[in-house]
């Protein structure tokens, strides 16, 4: 997933808000050994160092150098290692291979951006106002790879088979378990949906445009582990008739049985965590599921995934930043709810919508603009942020988008009913 | 692609329906030696030989062992073989594999299709409603295969360096070029779509529902190959930018260059066909291209593509049993147009709609239900049938679908904009 | 595996003996249909029209179109479907897709046959002897694929769930049990080994050398069924230690449990063979095995594989034209032995030799002399021929080679130890 | 390839032999980073960490566990992430993902050293002498590391696009280009080959037995750079006829047209080392190759490769412990060759022999024992030690032994002939 915008929102406090940007990153990767940010798990995730130095690279690149007169690249190399994938920025390393750079180091990387912070906060004030965007959909670009950065960790840890715990457990207030879902009843009606335009947004979020969105029931909350070990106990990963057709072989092919990270001894499961390998919590919202694995549980339940346009307009009223969202460095994970309808935050909601173009969408023009359009095909749309999602970065116009067999992220489910 | 229905149309000609959609199916196969109609030539075809006994055993099972008493089947070592994917219908051959059965025969099949029709044409008339029901369905059920059979055909050929030619080309009337594209334009709208319950309909084509289709403009043709030629000599298939990031991989992975079945020599685009190895016409419709190629020449042309929802508003009106569709066995292809729009025959029109369900959408229970359902994600909505659709197969709300590197059917595209 | 000769034996009976080899290949496919002989099976066997045509080919090519003037092709279009891997004879079709050419038909390729044997009994006492000595090595050539052809039958069939039975099965004489194996001991000593360069051979089993053999004893039969079964009940196949690393982990990948073709029901094992499933003969030796499982067995048994030296050494003296090969088309399978050493047919027997050049070794020039020597790094040598093997065409000095994988030849194996 | 003795040489300076051993493999990785210590850069090559703790690893389990009274596990956890393939040692951390164990960090294992080290030198002179023979044998099992942790250090730094050196280049006396290689003949004879049991040895070099070798002659060098840019230049990689059916598959899939590591700028070779990206040095031993390499070459130079005993019937005489092999640490690489015929160091000698046991072979017992004899098919033995061999560590009769496509070790190649 990567990011564009269309135009920023305050700039009175541009500098603030990318020192906060910048600092979060940098407290994220605080507990990590240089080897811990230099390994790849995974094609999917990226080493830490890789995202600490892309970031750096998008200001370096589209900021400084087209910006300010004079600036000369920290090391003419780096483009080559640290572009992502803007074909009109030229040639870049293998992504498979990112964790074979072992130099720069870490602390090599961190030097980078801290000369790339004081030339950028030495000409903030001075750019002109289509830099000034470009620095705020910089912030936005990096609070997405603070997320990537966490999910990231996680898988990279979970493959150590020490099973490392990098931060200690997040305090718990006892929650009562939940109660039974509740259903948010709506009548047939056209909404409008999307971003409107004002404040800053990724181009697949616009236009604005009217959707109807039929009679439906939706859950007020997300499905719990406690109801998903339900799901295991009654065969669910078993019983080929819940599946979709690609999700069954899926599970057959990698022996599919628990969400990632699940762990079963004696009967009881754990789930592994930047705190370790803790038991699981049944009040808390499920995650670490596939796109298959929310359509099956919704089959089992006779119920189905909301579109996406459903959710939206769900969400109306509720609000963005609040729940639980990512604060500060630490081991985020979902948590029990305090009750009532909540939409942002915990886990990423699995839409049954497929992540395809709004009608009158077109990618901003140039490098930047790529793209988020050129992944519209074959992922389905997540929505409301999860706890690895910096807070203030989400929002209800808001699309993610991944694969239906990807589930390293913080995605979970939310059950829709017709009515 | 399988078919289910809700339920059928006429009664009073059952038989007369049977006999003919029976004929058909073999007429197809008349000129294929035995080995022609063993041989698979990849996971995704079958063998004609397969669709034989397939379409029989549909009826076998779901007719004549169910409601037919006494019946005793023909062959008990059958099911097991020629079962596809009804998981309730137990356990099958592996689909991989259907080209190893070098026995039965084709003669053997034959007789199993005879020995069926003659048990079945005895009964049909005693047989109770629902028994009707599951014979027009079966018919139904054929026609889809008759459409594989014939592109399956053409694939298994298509192999064969000696590139035989299977039937005589059809005969062409001369027809002028197309002049430039027309455009039909609708302003924002809310409409029914999906089908009325009224006639036969496979479960994935309901519930008929309201929604809301945007303001824009239809093509009232699909394009050309000469239009296709163009788009080749521009470099389309060398430019990354025109691409979705998939069909970019899946272009450079394949080497494709050219919509398949085409090859150039001396700077001539020829295509292979069941009339063997010909020019291509630059006033027909262009096939066998996939989703991938679809976009990136929607996205060349400054367009896109349409919407399943916007297509089946601009097809009404249009007669569903127009066009070039399967009459008789022979070299089918798509034609040059003889002007005014067109919607239905030639080439399957790819969509921008993920194959997803409608609102309300709820699987056949059984093992008849099994299921459009389980296809969907991953796939795209074609619309429109082809000239390998028997006629009277397709209907306005008729959803096809193919994953978006899929071209051996008779895949084409029209495009759509926005205004 | 392809041959080459050194020069040709008798020429006399040239006539005769061609016209016998050709009339034995058509005689192995009177059984098969049209579809049995155009399917292929995998990529290491080929389907059996194409072993008549490549055949054919090879005389075609070699010998008339070389040899016979005015000699026109019989189809220009053939050399390219039927060459093997003749890179100096031009381009060919892909091997693994020899199983898409469903025309020529089987009639077509019997005619192709009929032609060129015509064209060569007319000419063939009026060749250059270079011509005479070129249709003997096509009829060494043809022999080896008439083993090829019954094992790739074998394989075809039994990927057919019908499990067929093509021919009857073989009459058998009640045989007693074979007693324990005795061990024919051998001091250290020098042999002449490979062939003298008297009568027909293939380059690889040349130059004639000394070879010093160490002391050893030589098992005097091969192993059983009943023997293997007892490996297999002794958790033989579950038992990393008696594995070589790379047979460990085929073992795990392929979940090998048994020899090809087995099938254990209620404790029962049976095989599948030419005459369809029947019970496995505990007296007959043990076949369908890879390089893996016989060195497997023989750790297990406190022995080792043979070398080929020791081999070939241990056959001097005995009638390599003995024993159960292939006379007369039918069900082939190795037979309980009638007592006393025999070293000829039944199984090919794995040696523990890699497959390499001898010292002095040099192909022969030109397209016929492609190639023993470039498949000489990663397979082994197997000696004695086989009840596939046509009589008459196995030597003692015959090196017969597969990867240590392969097991659809009839291969099983003969101890030896160390004294 | 792993390692056993049958015993050790000398016990009086057997304290001072372990402290020099393991101060060496500490050099080695003296340069490196903890990320560097960390990636494993392919399946083939294992992180420096874990090269450093796996030879820890072997005394802390054979030597202190097992003979050290009260001895307790440094930590309880490292035997599952340290054990190579000892299946006798249980359940083990797949190899494929040793570069996932970014925890225990360089410091860590280094600390881990250092608390072997003590407590072995603690009880090293009170030791029974099977625990001194184990402690010699450690010895040689952390000297073959030493080789794989140089040849696994260059292949992670190749994989940086950065390409960085390591080590300052060694210091270089101009040499003369070597003159035409000389041909050292001998008469067929029967030799005494392999280990006669004095000194230490593994297993698979032994027994000693007579062989005999044929009349042939033995080049007094090995292949410069030189020689393979002529081999290049004349088509070598592009030319079928020279090289074995499975080296032009591999030569074709992975597009390879020069030893591993060179490069083509203008016309000019250079090649990646420890101390960076430099330009080829004609007069030194080509290295880098891989057994079809140099199958292919000798094959275009009407030459052959030697057999192993050919290979150590003329090294006979020759001082196992001269030419250029690893004294200390640094950016070793084959230098030209001062004059005169030398078999060791430089690089390891691809011979033709396949790599299978010797006539009387039989692999130690338990778990130590695991084993050379299980790697014994489809690889090939090099003979004679590298420039990245620790100087005493090759003997004449030592095999390595490398799969035909492999060649990030130091590899090179010396011809033979047939006289």
């Amino acid at each position: 997933m990567d990011a564009r915008p269309r135009y920023d929102a305050g700039t009175s406090t541009l500098a603030d808000r990318y020192a906060r940007v910048r600092r979060l990153s940098e407290a994220l990767v605080a507990p990590l050994s240089d080897a811990d940010a230099t390994v790849q798990s995974m094609d999917d995730a990226s080493p830490a160092k890789w995202h600490l130095a892309h970031t750096t690279w998008f200001f370096e690149t589209f900021v400084l150098r087209d910006h300010a007169p004079g600036y000369r690249l920290h090391d003419e190399r780096f483009p080559f290692l640290f572009n992502s994938y803007y074909e009109a920025e030229g040639r870049r390393h293998a992504r498979g291979r990112r964790g074979m750079i072992t130099r720069p180091t870490l602390e090599d990387v961190l030097a980078y951006r801290a000369a790339v912070d004081a030339a950028l906060l030495t000409v903030i004030d001075d750019l002109p106002e289509a830099a000034r965007e470009l620095v705020a959909l910089g912030c936005h670009h990096e609070e997405q790879h603070q997320e990537l950065l966490v999910t990231d960790m996680l898988h990279l840890f979970s493959e150590n088979p020490l099973e490392p715990a990098i931060w200690a457990p997040e305090r718990k207030q006892p929650v009562a378990m939940p109660g039974p879902v509740g259903w948010i009843e709506s009548a047939e009606r056209v909404v409008e949906t999307g971003h409107d335009g004002h404040g800053f947004a990724f181009d697949c979020e616009g236009p604005r445009h009217r959707a109807l969105i039929p009679a439906h029931a939706l859950a007020d909350r997300t499905v719990t582990n406690g109801e998903w070990t339900a799901f295991i106990a009654d065969g669910g990963y078993r019983d080929a008739r819940l599946w979709l057709s690609d999700g069954w072989a899926w599970v057959q092919r990698e022996g599919i049985g628990a969400p990632l990270y699940w762990e079963a001894r004696d009967g009881l499961w754990s789930r592994f965590g930047l705190d370790g390998r803790r038991p699981i919590d049944p009040a808390a919202p499920v995650t670490h599921i596939s796109f298959y694995e929310a359509d099956a549980y919704a089959t089992w339940a006779g119920a189905r995934l909301p579109t996406e346009f459903e959710w939206e307009a769900g969400a109306a009223g509720h609000d963005a930043g609040g729940g639980n969202q990512l604060d500060t460095a630490g081991a985020v994970e979902p948590r029990p709810s305090p009750g009532g309808p909540a939409f942002f935050g915990d886990v990423w909601e699995w839409t049954g919508s497929a992540y395809r173009p709004y009608p009158g969408f077109r990618p901003v023009e140039g490098a930047v603009g790529e793209y988020n359009g050129k992944f519209m095909n074959g992922q389905f749309v997540l929505r409301g942020g999860s706890c690895a999602t910096p807070r203030g970065h989400a929002r209800a116009s808001y699309r993610n988008f991944f694969y239906p067999h990807q589930r390293w992220q913080f995605t979970g489910v939310r059950l829709a009913k017709d009515v």
